[in-house]
């Protein structure tokens, strides 16, 4: 069975200003085409240690991923490396050197003369295209290893990964199929929903699940393994289903798909529109709902009320409203929603307020309290949530907790 | 000089479930005192490959930090590799045993026969007290080297490595200081910032400079190191005094200053607000504004105008001049902004109408267009960029830029 090993290099992952997700995201993609990851070095940019560090993942896998380093600057060093590896030189390529240019020249820039060394791969070696940068990939095979050399900016990194080393990997292919299904739930703790699942969990099972929490998502992973690719889908989706009918409208999602992309099917589908009114969100349900491609499709726009006075003047809500009840209140946010609807002519609509902290709290209204309203058919659906967390987590979570309101409403 | 390898243990690291924040952690502790981290070394639960990561990590360095493989479990094997890797045997640890049960009666269960295992450690090694779970931390000194296993929970792992690890390496003395300060820039490319740069960023100067990029965020890293701290300090403010001048208003913050930060901080000094009106950014410059705790003190609100609909009836933007040069156009963006600043009745504004894609792009507006406006004091700035990256990036470029333009204003 096909293994790899994964080479992170440079200085920012050893000096603890960057940690390396690009290792996670590798292990993850190799693992879906059923190549496990044995070993990571994370080296600095030296070029004794990258090459040390390539020689030590090619004794441990045949296949070895390097990322970072590919940069113009002195300190990126992973093509010297590569070919110092291969005993080889560096030689310009000016199919490259072309594209290189051609890549500043669409930005109206001349390029910079240092950009000339990311035309430079080894002799015998294959440049990787870089639809997103300046800096190409490379592809060595050699002694019945194969490495890749991909940048280390986290996008580039990955648009090259999915487009070429997946599909060549593919190609070599592998001998036992791992399949991963995501199931992603909103609504309760991961503990909760563990409890839900009983033995599922075990670790001796086939498929094995897992569970990750981000900001209140819960994501439930089934790895399922056989040795052919049917058996394992046929596996995953047997859990699939088996999850389904034990978290029920716990799960907003499968795979990669999000609560904003979720919710904006829904709309899409019974052809409906949806505004929103933030207050201590500040702009983020917009941010989220619009973060999906063709929102505009059911998402007109929105109004960010951060002051009282944004909320009288732009939304019409009722100074006296505020001052009886607060701005952080029950009513104020089904005021916010019902303007929200009303003056942009919407069928749907979500308002928040709260205090998203860490100053600005009370006894009687702590950090952490929201108070979140969405209007339905004929309704408006108003809860308050106390989210005990950091400014960013409380954003987030009352952000996600609008939508998934939302996505219930128009469930029922 | 004294440096560090790191040994991450576990299966977890390897499948990407799990990103290896201890190892970021564990370099930013121990460059605090001067000890760099030269290499990170990942593995998965499996005694040979362990003990083969120590072996090249304590060639690597004088140092040795392990995490992960402390657990009760049968996966759990780092102290058998600890074993191994010193020639000795393990054996059990009376007092270690006691207060693991201990752990336990003050939770009110027995202990496990599985967690025996946990009062074992290798032969003249010694236990590292963990007060927050039930995995003793292991230390071994051998052949000049010294070696810790710790827990691979960050949480225990972090209290650990306070309380013990740091306080330890101290005793033995580091001998040299390493300071970092960070330039953050904003305007140019990596390469252009680096060609400023000119010898400042060869790799055998002390400072070291390094660059990283993240959404056209150049950060300048600035490594010094000395025999002691005020001298690397000093070293480390002379390079930034360096990069000031041959930078200038490129720079828009040091260390972790954000530019939503910088920018909210100008707006407080000088008492002045600012509105904001977003079409392809959807809220985002909102979302960053309010990020900033404090931020409703310059930030009142503003309007996600997405649908031309929003533009005319909520921001008051003519539909002829939507009509006559298209919603994605100068003019726009520009009566955006001046509706958004009189609405609002801010001092400034900020506008964003754009193309962010995937769709909708033409060959004369072709996605990643995006035109920015920002009033100042008597003046409206509207500036026209090409951003071709993925939706994502494109957002958050547009909305990075209108604030540095912002930033720009401010300062003239």
């Amino acid at each position: 069975m096909n293994a790899a090993s994964i080479v992170s290099i440079g200085n920012e992952l050893l000096n603890g200003h960057t940690t390396d997700t690009n290792a996670t995201y590798i292990c993850q993609q190799l693992l879906s085409i059923g190549i496990p990851v044995v070993s990571v070095y994370t080296v600095g940019d030296d070029i004794h240690k990258i090459v040390a560090a390539l020689k030590r993942a090619a004794d441990d896998a045949d296949i070895v991923i390097a990322t970072g380093g590919l940069g113009p600057t002195d300190d990126d060093i992973t093509r010297q490396a590569f070919a110092e590896y291969s005993g080889v030189k560096l030689q310009i390529d000016s199919a490259l050197l072309d594209k290189i240019r051609e890549f500043f020249a669409k930005r109206n820039t001349q390029m910079p003369e240092k950009n000339t060394i990311q035309a430079c791969i080894p002799q015998g070696a294959s440049p990787i295209e870089n639809p997103l940068g300046t800096a190409p990939g490379i592809l060595v095979e050699k002694g019945g290893k194969t490495l890749f050399a991909l940048p280390g900016v986290p996008f580039e990194m990955k648009q090259m990964f999915e487009s070429f080393v997946l599909a060549h990997l593919k190609r070599q292919g592998g001998e036992r199929f791992v399949v991963i299904r995501k199931v992603r739930c909103f609504g309760e703790g991961e503990s909760a929903i563990a409890e839900k699942l009983g033995n599922l969990m075990e670790r001796s099972r086939n498929p094995i699940i897992n569970s990750t929490v981000d900001a209140g998502v819960i994501t439930l992973h089934i790895v399922a393994s056989a040795i052919d690719k049917q058996q394992a889908e046929q596996l995953a989706q047997n859990d699939l289903e088996n999850l389904r009918s034990l978290l029920g409208d716990l799960i907003f999602g499968i795979d990669e798909q999000t609560l904003p992309e979720v919710v904006g099917q829904q709309l899409a589908r019974l052809h409906k529109t949806v505004a929103v009114a933030e207050s201590c969100t500040g702009g983020l349900v917009a941010k989220l709902l619009t973060d999906i491609p063709g929102s505009s499709e059911y998402f007109t726009g929105g109004w960010v009320t951060y002051s009282n006075k944004a909320k009288v003047e732009q939304l019409g809500v009722s100074a006296r409203l505020i001052e009886q009840f607060g701005a952080v209140s029950e009513q104020v946010a089904s005021a916010m929603a019902q303007a929200a609807k009303n003056k942009a002519q919407t069928d749907f609509s979500i308002a928040i307020t709260g205090i998203a902290g860490p100053a600005g709290g009370t006894e009687q209204k702590p950090v952490g309290l929201v108070y979140i309203a969405v209007t339905t058919y004929n309704d408006c659906i108003t809860k308050r949530f106390l989210f005990p967390h950091s400014r960013g987590i409380v954003r987030l979570r009352a952000a996600l907790t609008a939508l998934n309101m939302l996505r219930l409403a128009l469930k029922g």
